[in-house]
């Protein structure tokens, strides 16, 4: 059997692959993790299960490939225009408009309580998801605090937290509304925070 | 029928509410809310579940009623010595106790990621409980701003959340260790935003 494939079956699995990820995201959003399983994918993708699992071990390797081919390379750096808060509110109300929109937010609610319940798919899962997304904005608040303008004695990765946390409990709970004006005003205060007096 | 109860069937009720409530956290703990009964929790506690359903139409009121039997009201108000930052400490080291007990943390993660799933659920119950904890903070921080120890612009509701969201988001998605020092950390970054310059 050829190891290469032709061009045509490349752009085939393509399309699969696309059609996979999208119906892991639609059903996880409107069953649940406990209730999402590999036929329901397969069935709402309209492939056979045997193309899943030849490129998946489990569903949660599906939904971990299909969250990051969808987020991308997007999330992993923050812009520096040298304007740290500038930056933060940028990229904050971006996420408020992405967490906003039904079709990003029920997929990703669905996996943060499913992790939250489930240590394991927790630890390879959401631990995953979320420290990439951590760790863009502590490397971009490390960069300012090389340039002196976070004072020398703030821990970034806690800066971070007070930054994220709000608005993830925010969201998780609905404890209130995600918008511009909460983003903004976060980091407001934590600029005050963490500049150097 | 008599509507007076004799003192013998007073302490009869107090004593099965009580074991009901046990019952109610200790299984939501074990089994999750989702798979949580009446059934269950009357067959826990050693009594029949019309005594239950007599004093509660749902699960959910058993359980609502049972966690906030087990705050009590230590919750609903703050210290205030007059130092802000020594009364926060206190309170978030006591919270940190709390989390890291597995009889508390079982049913309110349970309580928490169901709510999280159910809107329904999540306003008459999550909110509640969380609002009741969360207000202590603004009103301890409300009168803080009175006496003029936090600056005129800042939003009180958000800086609490700023306080709290990290706090609550390490426990729920198990991100970092709850910690004397992490707390502490919390409200040192907290009191230099909101401090008067």
């Amino acid at each position: 059997m050829a190891t290469t494939k032709t061009p045509d079956a490349t752009r085939r699995s393509e399309r699969s692959r696309r059609a996979i990820f999208d119906a892991a995201l639609e059903l996880v959003g409107e069953v649940g993790y406990d209730k999402l399983t590999i036929e329901g994918i397969a069935a709402r993708a309209g492939v056979g299960k045997q193309t899943i699992y030849r490129w998946w071990p489990s569903k949660a390797a599906v939904l971990l490939d299909a969250f990051t081919a969808d987020a991308g390379d997007t999330e992993n750096v923050l812009p520096d225009t040298g304007d740290l808060a500038a930056d933060l509110k940028l990229v904050l109300r971006a996420t408020v408009d992405e967490f906003n929109d039904p079709k990003f937010e029920a997929p990703y609610r669905a996996l943060a309580t499913a992790g939250a319940n489930d240590r394991e798919l927790s630890e390879q899962f959401v631990a995953k998801l979320q420290d990439t997304g951590v760790k863009a904005y502590v490397d971009r608040l490390a960069k300012a605090k090389e340039a002196g303008h976070i004072a020398e004695d703030v821990e970034v990765r806690i800066a971070v937290e007070m930054l994220l946390g709000p608005f993830t409990q925010r969201w998780l709970m609905r404890t209130g509304p995600l918008t511009y004006d909460f983003t903004d005003t976060l980091v407001d205060l934590l600029m005050r925070a963490v500049t150097p007096r």
